[in-house]
């Protein structure tokens, strides 16, 4: 239905269409993004061999959309992210003034999506923010390294 | 074979031969305690429904060991023992002077092992020692539990 609305309103035109919906998807996770999460998962990712894990905290509004496939796998691909790039920060709020730091890289919201690198890892959660209707949230990781 | 010697060492009294058999892998246990650990394994644990999680670093000498079966039960059940009971330091060397704390709760390693309450978790750990022959150190651990 939002589809066939934003052809509609592009007047047919596919990439306006396409245009249309990534606003009105970015405008619905902005609206959601005070709400308070207070629910959610922890998941854990260990690398093959055991030489590398990590672990994340990921929130919700409700424990129905915590036990969600959409949210489970959300929260098994940020432990995944935090596995294979390691982040100091969580968001760009967090970096220290005048820290010698590439917020890209440092800041687990800001990293390219290993899975698509295309997109961002804030990206893929506004997505699962817009496909479940609800605030998510990540509030804390660990990741160990073997002897590091 | 060291059960044999043992016994003969104890005149076939069963209970004397169990004493001498715990005092030898004590004595092999702490033969070890300097040998340096720089292999292991990172394990996680997520305890049903995704509310509390834990991950552990455990350290073995060799690549080998910490890829034997035994090895690899012991950073489980770690794991589990950190989810299950939170502690606030590995052992009671870490406790800063004069803190207000009971160290069989705190202290990981002198903790009651949930498997088995008659033992500790440093009990646990000297018998994977004595099994695998390697010293066996836990350096670090992570505990998340939901919205705390």
């Amino acid at each position: 239905m939002a589809c066939r609305n934003a052809l509609l309103e592009a007047k047919g035109d596919m990439e306006k269409a396409a245009q249309i919906l990534k606003q009105r998807n970015l405008l619905r996770v902005e609206s959601k993004a005070k709400r308070s999460t207070t629910q959610g998962l922890i998941e854990a990712y260990i690398h093959t061999g055991g030489r590398i894990g990590a672990m994340v905290e990921v929130n919700c509004e409700t424990d129905f959309v915590a036990r969600t496939d959409e949210f489970k796998a959300l929260a098994y691909n940020l432990a995944m992210q935090v596995a294979a790039i390691p982040p100091q920060f969580i968001s760009p709020e967090e970096i220290p003034e005048g820290a010698d730091v590439e917020p890209q890289t440092a800041c687990l919201l800001l990293q390219p999506y290993i899975k698509d690198l295309d997109k961002t890892v804030q990206d893929i959660i506004a997505e699962t923010i817009a496909k479940v209707g609800e605030n998510i949230r990540v509030s804390r990781f660990a990741r160990f390294e073997l002897g590091r």
